[in-house]
């Protein structure tokens, strides 16, 4: 059941705000954590060590449909895109486990940038993980 | 210069990650803190303790322009206008102090809810406060 | 490997800040989670539906002795002790995995409070676990 | 009423958790705030810029009272002693506005580091800024 699509994530008191449920900036955190888990950890560390080049957010956009609570186990699903050669765009959404909707959905469209914060090419190694990891790479 | 579009954030050393600028999520969260002052910290206690109403992020979209860094001196400009019965729509943007573009900018959409997290109308003092509040409103 | 004592926990980009390694505040939240573990997320989350009653820290005493960075993978290693009919002492630590020394100790001590935030006994089950989990009960 | 020993913190909901109250590992982020006001923000930044020297807390030793919550107005106030050529202690706790009593309190045990997480001598520059700063100093 390890897929480098699915990251398992526990709501945490820390998540959540005297409303009851997660703060919502928190599903950010967890579909970072979920794209982290998709690229994989030691790869990115690689990239940003040798090259200086990281990931940053260029433009997020987040439905909120119901709020997750202390205790929830919840699936954060994550599919990725090319767009351009300078852009990938993740499909991310957060699950209870069980659950028939998803709680939040999120489209998020990243670019790369080196340690001047400029704007560099996605690089190749990216791309392939990318076409690799898509399901429907295979179909 | 107080004005309840206006909310002044220092960044620290929490905010920041290891890439050197402030870490996506917590945009949000200074958007949040705008909102808060807009409306008043004092009547949304008020409402959340009386009616156990409270506002709830329905919908955001942010768009990531520039990072700010440890110590940048922020202003939160916020702008919101009702969109119907059940929502509001705030405009709000992150500027460095004496800057001319936004580093980031977010539309954030938003409902009330009740203490069972069901959907209510947006109280009147809410509606009120919005048509004060909104500059176009004397124009 | 399963333990109630033994976390796991993988240090994520909002973790770190801009020194490059995690902000000190962030072993509290894993300390916690830790503890979270060892008494059981549905039992603290009965326990609080049911009766009000939640832990509260009441002195904290942490000892720093390297930074985590990310992409680390930690254990965090917890073992709770009985004080008195009112506190319970939990002793914490955060290693590297396969580290021979913690990077970060603490001794955390808690009581447990009410929905009005007064003082109570330490329940029964609480106290139970306590003795199950505790190495030394079995020795 | 503007000190190097005083630093305002407004509670946010972000702030708190599901139990109603501050998450015990936010009063280290208050702390810092605290910190980085009475050393300076600008002559922090140059430290780390020109010399690479940063701050790493060593030890801290927290103790909780009561718990602040959504909206409250809280006073960090920070006081700072030398305690040899490596250490520096920094008393801090924080206030209710108007408050007998602290909420929580805490000592902090600070040193220096240099790019690579290793041992230096506080800087002269922050030596004399504790002894300027220190109440004690002119009495």
């Amino acid at each position: 059941m390890t897929s480098p699509n699915l990251h398992h994530v526990t709501v945490w008191y820390e998540d959540t705000d005297f409303s009851g449920v997660v703060y919502y900036a928190n599903y950010l955190r967890y579909f970072e954590q979920g794209r982290d888990m998709f690229f994989g950890i030691p790869e990115l560390k690689e990239m940003y060590t040798q090259t200086g080049i990281g990931f940053a957010v260029y433009k997020a956009e987040i439905h909120y449909r119901e709020g997750a609570r202390f205790g929830d186990a919840l699936e954060i699903r994550t599919y990725v895109k090319p767009e351009s050669d300078y852009r990938i765009v993740c499909d991310q959404s957060a699950w209870r486990v069980g659950g028939t909707q998803p709680l939040v959905k999120a489209t998020i469209q990243m670019v790369c940038v080196n340690s001047e914060q400029k704007l560099v090419q996605v690089p190749d190694w990216v791309l392939k993980r990318v076409a690799e990891r898509s399901p429907e790479a295979n179909s």
